[in-house]
């Protein structure tokens, strides 16, 4: 199966998940809708049901946890985009929430996203083990040593010298720890050894980092300036796309071992550096 | 045993482990000590511990709960004292978290508070079945229908006329959604049976109502103006005094099949009416 076929077979059903989360009237359900929905890539929850794939598990079974890790990517961006914050007035085409619903609803949303993503979990029909290891994997992946960790080390950027070290770990904490925990609740949910963990895990951080790397190249080469130095920055154009395509077949290969199920998480590499 | 006993007694385990979630060094750390110490009454808390010993289960269960509940607790505080939200300067006597270490950085503290509890629960040493129950108890007493819709009504509040009725809805959301939610998980880690869970849900619903009214009161003693009509603006402080004692007296009586294992519980709603 190509990735095109992957994401026609199962996100549909996916999105209808979604969807069914945050029906309903009233005005929270009406800016949870205006934060999910039209939605970005699906990278995530792609990476989520992908990883379930190559372990030879059931996709169905990762519908919710892709769902919640989906979630918990939007209140990241609605808190990040707060004037407290990066202070930005459009995602995605449109305005962002608090130009549309005013801050307090933003912060508000950014909880309630959150808050369902752990709902969704809660409620999802998997084993109770499970879940309780999904748990553990994505709130790790978000606090101290996680995105929050990350995102907090982001506020204090450009103050002095920067280097390729610590915005490797910056990108591997606020970018890199989410992408990470997809793969292995992926893997969880399809019953993965602890060797297909492990590779999972190589996969996925190589994976955030080229990510990152390429978002910045991307944004680099359409004249925006970064808030403070980035790769592209200290390297130049050329000489950061070499990084993050390095880092992305540094991915493919952690996955070779998974032979042809590993394919929609190897041309998810390839939608990435190319 | 008499609440004074239980604290004594409880409090200070359930203090070590929260210390002990927040240790290590970082800006992040920091901030979240300051934002969890010194403490409030850690009311919620005790709740947790108390229901359990109600229902004849062993406290020592409901500890990890216990703190999870306080985290969350903590996160619904510290965004709502955002300049966007109540635009609170003082909390505790002392500068609000905001105000000491910018907003940026208390919409992340809020956010990792938040995600801490449930990293705290993931990892509690109990059955994964009754985490899973209590991840559900928790997440649902929060969102749509809990805690953060009641914050939505609130920021709109003031806006038109208001009645009891609306006061009452809101109030059981925004504060009583969590104290529900504490009694019921403590129940849940003590092997509460459905009758004793229903008991709980009963004394948990009064309980709530008597201490936000009760707080109404006590700030109106104060002479604080309320940001909207409050029970003490529309009845009167006596009557709205009365009215929070009608609450606290069903709450008591709720559990009064619990004997003498209830009195924790009987003591804590006379600690919020008298």
């Amino acid at each position: 199966m190509s990735l095109k076929e992957f994401i026609s077979l199962y996100l549909p059903p996916f999105e209808r998940i979604l969807e069914r989360k945050i029906e309903g009237k009233g005005e929270l359900q009406e800016a949870l809708r205006y934060a999910l929905f039209p939605g970005g890539k699906r990278f995530r929850p792609l990476l989520v049901m992908a990883s379930t794939y190559a372990v030879d598990g059931k996709v169905e079974d990762s519908l919710e946890t892709a769902v919640a890790i989906e979630l918990i990517h939007n209140f990241t961006l609605v808190h990040d985009d707060l004037p407290c914050m990066d202070n930005d007035d459009f995602r995605r085409g449109k305005p962002t929430l608090h130009k549309k619903f005013g801050e307090g609803m933003a912060v508000l949303v950014g909880d309630a996203l959150f808050n369902l993503a752990f709902q969704t979990l809660s409620l999802a029909p998997l084993p109770a083990d499970k879940k309780e290891k999904i748990f553990q994997l994505i709130s790790s992946s978000l606090g101290i040593g996680g995105v929050i960790e990350g995102q907090v080390m982001d506020i204090h950027m450009g103050k002095e010298e920067e280097n390729l070290e610590k915005l490797k770990k910056i990108y591997s904490l606020k970018t890199g720890a989410l992408i990470k925990a997809s793969v292995l609740c992926g893997g969880v949910i399809g019953n993965a050894t602890e060797e297909e963990l492990s590779l999972l895990r190589a996969y996925g951080e190589n994976l955030g980092l080229a990510f990152q790397i390429m978002d910045d190249v991307r944004e680099a080469e359409e004249g925006k300036e970064p808030p403070y130095p980035d790769f592209p920055a200290l390297l130049g154009i050329e000489e950061a796309r070499n990084r993050g395509r390095e880092y992305g077949n540094k991915a493919i290969e952690a996955i070779l071992p998974f032979g042809e199920r590993g394919r929609i998480l190897k041309e998810m590499v390839e939608w990435v550096i190319r």
